[in-house]
């Protein structure tokens, strides 16, 4: 029985986190913290929890929730969870961090979200949390740098060809739509209902903080830089992020020949998917699972990708479960199915 | 050519309500107020006017707006509009106050706004801008009343029975359901896209404000007090209301004298529509439109009326127009067709 | 290990059904019916089951089924199903029918279904499905009539009081709200999304067939024939239903004791949870969870009642599967949490 | 004062036409054909409708209708539409097909629409009904055919480059999103709110009829031949559509510059607007409206191109209106605004 304390836990991945925790056999959530002027149960702010879980909330004290836990989730808003990562990091915690916080160099952070990085030892020893690439790693971390959402979905699509793709310095175009959970629970005119529904818009083209991560990754696994065009847009869904990727086919492998090399490449993988040719993946696939199913398509001089996830699960918190599973040594799929 | 200002042109009325009015031919729009902190074009803000408007937006200076218009139209928030209407009251311009300040007397104003009311004087003088039952005393108003929005289809739909129903002190249930638009432009959780979409609530269950005015109202009609119980829901749609009202219908007339008898109460009613017996109104049939669709049935004892309209347009800046083309002489119809 | 058939196995509820089964502990889906031209493995047809089963959809032939399988669960239309539950029946195997045809005396079937019944002889054995009201009864029954959306959640509401509100006459009304898989999946220009999203509309006022089976649960409750004044609206959401149900409070207990009522009655319940004094549930509570939330509140002499749940879930598959622990002795709770 | 007749007036095409052209003040319409098997009034079978039209549906007779109208507008479906297009102008009436039927080559319509074309004559004489390039040939045309939807945002879009573009061989992308009106008002599964709703795919990539429309109307401007690689996807909003259009900057001029050229070649354009420098349309800003909102930005090597129509409007029937006005010598604006 693994003991896990959730910090910052009333955001939608915070809530989603505490969801997929109760369903995994391996886990007692043991702490909950979030701010509240008086003594307040989690399941009376939040009444899907109701006879679920009868946590009170905590205030984030870094010493008492140390002594509860084995592991800690932190889903704190960006540059606030790099001052609590290191504290929990001292007292022998494992944790493992939501925020953009120990995803990127140093330099590249500070550039994105305005604010240098105060914690950079430990950036390097932090590994970033896509199994798909770094489960060796994964299992014996202290620090999982859990990743962002729109990342998770445009890694896993051009994983099977990054290498053949930066090799021959094609340009690779994303353009991706989320739902507006990834933009997280807050009270915002651009994010209410009125101005949402009935529309659909892109937004910070080629200005998304994700976009620096995507390059940082791919151009890790390549040795060698990768540039993506990357231009995000807002659906009027709760949940799940599409990318319709584009990369020149020319210099790549046949229709036949790529649909093998990504059906073999995530053969054993247990949470990616891959579409039988001449169907693509959509949102409602993968909607409520820690899924992601990728499709692919030659036409026109172009392969195009086509990747979809559920933002808050294999986009965040479910990925965030399926780190801590193999930093435990649990089944990587416990609580995930 | 009337010239008209519209005093708090940003929120959803007030968009709404420019949209309406430069659809009208005999109005010019002469005046926007909206606060900035630099000089702001109106269409820059809200593109959709881009090519349809070229004012500035201006600020809220009593003076400058009434050299401006003959017609003010009010759409600040509830408790501030009073303090300017009665300005604009003294240089002698006919104001539309589409906020609730002059629809109630002064003590049950104040039960329900928490606010004691700042200018008493003029409540007796508003007339209550429905002009299905005060379209005379619009002709000649100084200062129109504009109606709440649940009011207008309660109030619309219960009309033709409203005295035989207060006479034999029959219960009156009214289950609401409005879209979202209605809250108003702001920034806040429990509207956002997140929360709303996929969901359903009820809410202020018999604690609307609303309620009041809707008993008020009746109340008036009547010439004796008027109970209602309202229970108002939040539904996933961004504009309309469809309201289902129950009413006992022992000693009333048999449904087809009922059907006859709202269909020749509205005949002559240039917004009201009555369905055939068999029907009953949706949202769809007055999404955009001025019009308040009304159809009944009798059955297990009920009379039941469901009455639908567009929040923003009938419920809101519509019949604010309908008021002013009423005030002015114009074709009551104008820019609403 | 009980080994379950799903007989029909396409539609929403029986798609849900699968989810649900294949995350019970205790189960092993071991058949699946669906027609189909050829060979046709299920994760084929609905992608969100790829890598979770691996059945062959087959044709529906008792004597196959039966031999594969201790407990059927039927997902077949109404006035389909009896035609092969008797047969189940016959070769000893527990059936859980999901349609209405054995949830009404004979009669009132044929007057709302528009068919003689054919399987009479069953309708007495058949156990109507409410854990709430029939838990022994369903431990010892081979025909369980699982009972319809929206007659759990307006039962369930009205359980503490209807036997109160029934010997005092007093008059039903229930407004209810549903989601759109309630009215199953098929092709229906009305049901298009073009049509559906952001519109709402009452549909079959008094004339829906839930009507009927709710006043025979409830008349049945009480010995005495209760009736209820029913109008069902279509929400612009996939799943749930939202029930506002208004009684009387005339001759009730107080709305302090009434509260108390409720709570003690539902204490022991798994999947009843009722809201403290002052909130009332809502949709987003219950979605995707076998929960009814129940919430009450006096007002202006009427008792209100709101209760939601997941239409597919409580509604139907989710308490199916309820029904099916209890049948055979298993955690009631087991694939449901 | 213009006759007009509206063939084919039950789709949503159909039912946006009359409600265009009950707003132009220039036009009568005159005749609506719609099949039922009794007399119908249209507003009976479209509420929204009710008090604003009260002609009957007649059934489609070309010489009846050609006895009533001077311009016959077609909302048939493709390869219908060709057969009645030509016995309306062997009447002599002006005949605006909304239909694909005269928009391609015949070889390359048989291709697309798999069957070949029956008045392959007229298909030469038929103006592609796009003002923006084809105004003066509009002007005395007997035979337009109305734009495709996807066509109109994607061709506008690209306009002021496309030459460039061509003559550099630079690939193009075109990701577009739209609305579920644009298929059309039928009984479907994967239509049904139930599939749409929170959901997102992308469908024919590459494969959609409008992509060869696309690359004829960009080969005819450039007098070479034009390729597009074009994935559509279907977005849970009822209507509008944004398509992103990436083309490799280099050898382009700058991006202030190409914002020049942008603002200049639609000055003069009634119902083209390009957005400033640093801001991109979205679907709100055009819904209900016959605009075409453009934005440009360059980035990361590509210059990215975002347009957003109202499928139903500059889609569809507020263009055949628009270009029924320049047919009929009418303010190219009147209804439109």
């Amino acid at each position: 029985m693994v003991k896990v304390g959730v910090v910052g836990s009333t955001g939608y991945s915070g809530q989603e986190l505490v969801d997929v925790l109760l369903k995994n056999p391996e886990v007692e959530v043991a702490c909950l913290t979030a701010r509240f002027d008086k003594k307040t149960q989690y399941a009376d702010v939040y009444p899907r929890f109701k006879d679920r879980i009868s946590l009170v909330c905590e205030d984030l004290d870094v010493g008492k929730v140390s002594a509860k836990c084995d592991v800690v989730f932190l889903a704190l808003p960006h540059t606030v969870s790099m001052g609590f990562a290191q504290e929990f990091l001292k007292k022998g915690k494992k944790v493992i961090d939501l925020s953009a916080d120990y995803r990127l160099p140093a330099d590249v952070y500070q550039q994105w979200y305005s604010k240098e990085h105060s914690d950079k030892a430990n950036i390097a020893k932090a590994v970033y949390g896509l199994p798909e690439i770094n489960r060796d790693a994964i299992k014996s971390a202290d620090l999982v740098a859990n990743p962002g959402c729109y990342p998770t979905g445009v890694v896993l699509g051009l994983l099977p060809v990054i290498k053949d793709v930066q090799a021959k310095g094609a340009s690779i175009i994303v353009d991706s739509k989320s739902g507006t959970s990834g933009a997280g629970r807050k009270a915002s005119i651009p994010l209410s209902f009125t101005e949402v529904d009935e529309n659909f818009k892109c937004y910070k083209a080629n200005e998304h903080q994700h976009m620096p991560e995507i390059e940082n990754v791919l151009s890790g696994i390549c040795g060698a830089e990768v540039n993506v065009n990357f231009t995000p847009h807002l659906l009027p869904v709760r949940r799940g992020i599409l990318s319709t990727i584009y990369v020149p086919h020319e210099g790549l492998p046949s229709e036949d020949k790529l649909h093998k090399l990504f059906s073999e490449r995530f053969e054993d993988e247990p949470f990616v998917r891959v579409k039988p040719l001449g169907s693509l993946p959509e949102l409602a696939d993968v909607a409520y699972t820690n899924f992601c199913d990728i499709g692919i398509k030659v036409a026109k001089g172009m392969l195009i990708i086509v990747t979809v996830i559920d933002n808050l699960l294999k986009g965040a918190s479910g990925q965030a479960v399926q780190n801590m599973n193999i930093m435990c040594g649990i089944d990587e799929k416990a609580g995930l199915m």
